[in-house]
C-alpha cells in the first residue's frame, strides 16, 4: 500500500455510536478515514441488500467535530453506497465497529458489524469487523488501539480474497489483557426464550426474549480467548461451501 | 426417522407466495406440514433476529383453504418463533422456498430463504433452502417434487450438525433438466450501480440499481451446474472460519 490508504469506517450501532467515534480516532494515524454509517441502531439486522426503497444520505457532524455520512441503509448499504459511486476515491479497507456487544461463533450470521465487513469482501476490499465484549462499558480505547494496529497490519499484508477479520476485544482494563490469540469460531449456546404478552386489546403478540448467548469456550476458539481476557483474531471467509460433505452427497441417490 | 415427520416451512417472498404453496403441497407427500412465514416479503434481508420489538403473529388461509401461520418477524424470526414454543410440536425438518429468484454463490450471505434454513440448522434441525432461477416463471412443479425427494433422503440420512444443503433449479420444462449436481459455491458478478434521484423537494436520494447479478461458471459450481440446466445442490455449513489463513495470521506481530 503506497501513500496514503483511505479507510471506510462503518458500524451497526448507529452513527452516533461511541464506539464508532473511537475508532475513527484510531485509525486517523493509519491513513485517511471516511465515516459512513447507519442513522439509527441495526443490530442483529444481518446482510442486508436495500433494493426495494430508496436511501437517503446526509452529512452530519460528529462529536469531535468532524463530518460523517449517515444513511438511512443497514450497515452493509452504507458500504455498497460508499463503494458504489458515493465517495470519489475507493476504499482501500473497510473496518466495521467498534460493535457494543461480542460477535462470537454463530453471531457472525446475524451480525450487521460482520455483514458491513462482508460487504467489503465481496466489493474485493480487505475488511475487518471489531466488537467490545460488552454492553454496557463505554471504554473502547484498547479495542481501538488494536484495531488501527492491524488495519496496519493488513493494509501493509493484504488479505487472500473472500477473507476478513474478525475481531473481538475482552472489556477489561488494559493491564488484564492477556494478548492476542488467532481462534476459529466457537460453539454459541443461545438462550432466547419465547415471551407472550397480550396488548390492551387482548391481542397477543411474542418478544424473542432470554438471557444473551453463552458458549462453549473450547481452547482455540473465539469464544475460549475472550473467557482468558485474550485479544481474538478470526479468519472468516465467505466460501460457505462444505466441501467435506459434497463427497457425501454424491452417494445419495438424488436424481430418482 | 420413525412415525410421521414435521416438517416446518418458511420462505422470504411472504405467506401469500405461490412457491411456498407448491412447496407446501408436495411436502405433504413426506410428513405433517407446518406453514410459518412472513406475512410481507424479504428478499435480500439476510439473518435476521427481531430483539428489539415485539412480533405479531396471525393465522391465515393458505389459497388451497389450509391454516398457516404468518408473522410480522423475518424469514429467521419465524423459525425461531416456530421452535421456541409457538408450535406444539418441534419441527425434525425445516425447509425455504420455493424462493422466486436463484440464491448462488455469495448471494447466500443476504438471502432471507438460506437465513431461515441457518435458523434450524443453529437449532440443531436439518435445512433446505430451495430456490428457483427466475424472477417471472410461476411453476415451480419441478422444484417443489425435487424440494421432496431430497427432503425425505434428509429425514431419512440426517445432515451433520452445521450444515444445511441449499437448492436451486432451473427454469425450464421438466424434461429439458439434465439431472442434478452436487455442487460447491461460484463467483457471483453484481452489477449494482448507484442510482442518484431528487425528489420534489431537490433532496437527493439513492437506490442501489442495476442488472441482475451474473456469475463465472466455472465447472463444479452452482452457477455452472444452472447454466447447464441442472438442479444445484450445495451443501453449507456455518463454521466461516478460514483454516489456512489461521496459521499465516499467527506469523504477523499481533501483540505488538
Amino acid at each position: 500500500m503506497d501513500g496514503n490508504p483511505h479507510i471506510l469506517i462503518t458500524n451497526d450501532d448507529g452513527v452516533d455510536a461511541p464506539g464508532l467515534l473511537a475508532l475513527k480516532q484510531a485509525l486517523e494515524r493509519v491513513g485517511q478515514v471516511t465515516v459512513f454509517a447507519p442513522e439509527h441502531n441495526w443490530s442483529a439486522a444481518g446482510h442486508t441488500k436495500t433494493m426495494h426503497k430508496p436511501l437517503r444520505v446526509n452529512q452530519v457532524k460528529l462529536a469531535d467535530g468532524t463530518m460523517a455520512y449517515a444513511s438511512s441503509g443497514a450497515p452493509s448499504d452504507c458500504v455498497a453506497l460508499a463503494v458504489l459511486g458515493l465517495l470519489p476515491r475507493r476504499p482501500d479497507l473497510v473496518v466495521s465497529g467498534i460493535n457494543q456487544g461480542a460477535n462470537l461463533g454463530h453471531d457472525i450470521t446475524y451480525s450487521g458489524t460482520v455483514a458491513a465487513a462482508m460487504e467489503g469482501v465481496i466489493f474485493g476490499i480487505p475488511a475487518i469487523a471489531v466488537s467490545l465484549d460488552s454492553f454496557e462499558s463505554q471504554d473502547f480505547a484498547c479495542a481501538a488501539e488494536f484495531a488501527a494496529r492491524l488495519a496496519a497490519q493488513v493494509l501493509a499484508r493484504g488479505l487472500p480474497p473472500n477473507t476478513l477479520l474478525n475481531v473481538n476485544v475482552p472489556a477489561v482494563p488494559p493491564e488484564e489483557i492477556a494478548g492476542v490469540l488467532v481462534t476459529r469460531l466457537g460453539k454459541r449456546v443461545y438462550r432466547d426464550v419465547l415471551v407472550e404478552r397480550q396488548d390492551p386489546r387482548g391481542r397477543n403478540y411474542y418478544w424473542i426474549g432470554g438471557e444473551p448467548p453463552a458458549g462453549v469456550p473450547e481452547e482455540g476458539t473465539d469464544i475460549w480467548a475472550l473467557a482468558h481476557n485474550y485479544i481474538s483474531v478470526t479468519p472468516l471467509h465467505l466460501d460457505m461451501t462444505d466441501y467435506r460433505l459434497i463427497k457425501e452427497l454424491k452417494r445419495w441417490k438424488l436424481d430418482k
